[in-house]
């Protein structure tokens, strides 16, 4: 059992993932990193999850990094870093940053939700500042409370935005947005985040997990599962491709290989006879086939 | 003649493309794949054309796939695939990917779409569905009517999206909207499309038509051919370009190579004076100078 | 002392840069481009600067490039080019594109704003036209009088988009609209570019000034120069990177780096014991330690 998450799988396929340090405003820790991994591992692996819901329990989402060690909270060589690889510190003082254990934690779960096959909801139920607001990036959607607060605060700390942010901010509201939460570091309310382009919709508090459960069903009943897989890597590399040629090749092989495939026998029958379509294809079953389209590269 | 497309080019250089399968909603198939293609190899090479608009006959603008084939549409072994290459299925029933018969053939359109030398305007008149929706994408503008429709119904065949719509989609409507249309499948009205930046306006039914040839004209009266043809290529090489070097090497090119040309002169020269320009260069005879700043890989 | 732009640096650590020709619109010319990419140097060089403004003295912003020398404005072989190296062309009259002369001169200073290690405000006070609007591009943000107009003319005067436009534009307004305006070559105002995506907010006339140092000083106080300068350089290397891995590896080695630091010290202590930090790190002394995290490529 998770010490710092639960996750709960519901009998209608949508998972919730809930962030469990409610004394500590859910803050995010090198525990947490693993169970949330471990979660989106499992998630993965059982075809009956169709979606993934993502929030907090208490009054906070996530409030940031735990700060109980302090001013060395950021040291990753005096706390120990992610995963308690050697220090990159070499004797002269220089740092080996090809050293693993120079990994941003924020990152290594910001690339397996990335990597995730199956839609992610976040359900931003309260404070979502630092790793707590750059962990919602890689996610599909941000639905938020009305109560919700954002903040993108590692300017103010010394610190840079990670958690692959730099990658997805600018993209998913615009280069110049992005700059101004990440400069000044403020934070600031859902109506803002709204209009920035940030989530997707608000919520009244005690409405935001309904309202995330339904739209997640509304995404999913009705579609294939391994077609949903496929979309979300497809997309994701798409829009990161420096050539629609890119797109080109892996949407060839996709449409090709789940052209033939059951599914799509079940999806032109069942809209041809008007009733809901039965997809006889798991994720877990075909993944192994179109992994190798998307070349995820390796850390270096 | 082509069979399942009308091409009108009229005297103030605006082309019609019309999809013209009016009583199968003008359903897209393999010929109509064809003919589309080298309507735009005939607009591109006829120097009196300055853009083209693409529509459909009758109620439909184009309502995805051809269905006729039913359970076997996408299963492109069977249905002999775009370009009736040879099986790429081994005698072990493993697919060889490399081979050019699995190249999606909306993806084969898309990709020539792209390289237009002239604008391209979509006039969305009724439902756009699945290769009816994906198609419009690689075309500069979507115009719709009131009464159009769109459907990114993919995952609901057992299928993907497909004719570069992941390289384009998440770009031009942003990643959340994109993946929320394409995991539901759903089929939404023109509203919907114009409040989630698919279509840059909507228009009454009989309106649309007329619209979109004010709006062309209104693109390429009193701008250079050639200028027009580069920015284009310019514009959608650099939305996926890694770095701006990667920009201003093509456009250092550019406007060194047209800075001294008859247009820049004449261009200036009208400019100053207060006239209308008389631009003396062709993109016919211009292009084959520029091509090669424009690395389009090859399939593969 | 420059001709063509002043340099103000004030007290409170706001650099403003005045284009300052204002009999001749500010008309951009050779000379303009070498003390603009001075200033670039010089406020990257000062630890006292925090952002840069840029502004125009007079009516207009900047009116576009130099049009003194009539139809051969743009020959850049007779007009010398923008740094007097030797012509490209062969004596057989082909162009040799590798030559260093074969460069836009609008380029050298988009890509010199796209590394600059302080936030850059463009407050546009008038006509923005040509290299005028493009060299806006590049800077964080983009402040708008009302009465402001802007003018992607390139076709019109038979050249094409340059200042690394082709890059940026698409992104920061999408591609239909960045289309819409670069080939039509209209003036349009300060509504229009508010509505389509180009300026983050319109002031009146007077106020513009004032807001800019207002808007400039808000994104800076408080938070730690080195991370200003990192969180520019790298949102703007992760909007171009292919995926989020890239971003991964700068995001790492700057978390790692700057976690360890004075700054990030000083960061956490100061919001744990609620007073406002004093940040020790200057650019000046880190930015040797970051700078090849960024692989800028070479001009070829």
């Amino acid at each position: 059992m998770p010490d710092t998450i639960t996750l709960d799988i519901a009998s209608d396929g949508i998972a919730t993932l809930t962030l469990n340090r409610p004394d500590k405003l859910n803050a995010f820790n090198s525990l947490m990193l693993g169970e949330m991994v471990a979660a989106f591992d499992r998630t993965d692996a059982d075809d009956a999850v169709r979606a993934v819901i993502v929030t907090g329990e208490g009054r906070a989402f996530c409030a940031g990094a735990d700060l109980s060690a302090g001013a060395e909270t950021f040291d990753y060589e005096r706390s120990g870093g992610w995963n308690g690889s050697d220090s990159p510190v070499r004797a002269d003082g220089s740092v080996d940053y090809a050293n693993p254990a120079v990994r941003d934690g924020g990152g290594i779960l910001g690339l397996r939700i990335f990597a995730s096959k199956k839609p992610v909801i976040g359900a931003i139920n309260g404070a979502a500042v630092g790793i707590g607001a750059t962990m919602t990036l890689p996610m599909d959607f941000r639905l938020a409370s009305e109560a919700a607060q954002f903040g993108f605060v590692f300017a103010r700390r010394g610190i840079v935005p990670e958690g692959t942010s730099s990658w997805f901010l600018p993209r998913l509201v615009g280069l110049s947005q992005a700059l101004e939460w990440t400069y000044a570091g403020r934070v600031f309310d859902a109506q803002e985040a709204l209009a920035g382009g940030l989530v997707r919709s608000l919520h009244a508090p005690d409405a935001l997990l309904p309202s995330a459960r339904a739209f997640a069903l509304g995404l999913v009943e009705g579609s294939a599962p391994v077609s949903i897989a496929l979309t979300r890597r497809m997309l994701l590399a798409g829009m990161g491709a420096a050539h629609p040629m890119d797109a080109h090749r892996i949407e060839s092989r996709a449409i090709w290989a789940r052209g033939r495939s059951g599914d799509a026998r079940e999806g032109v029958e069942s809209f041809l006879a008007k009733r809901d379509p039965a997809f006889p294809d798991t994720v877990s079953q075909e993944w192994d086939h179109v992994a190798d389209w998307f070349a995820d590269p390796d850390y270096r």
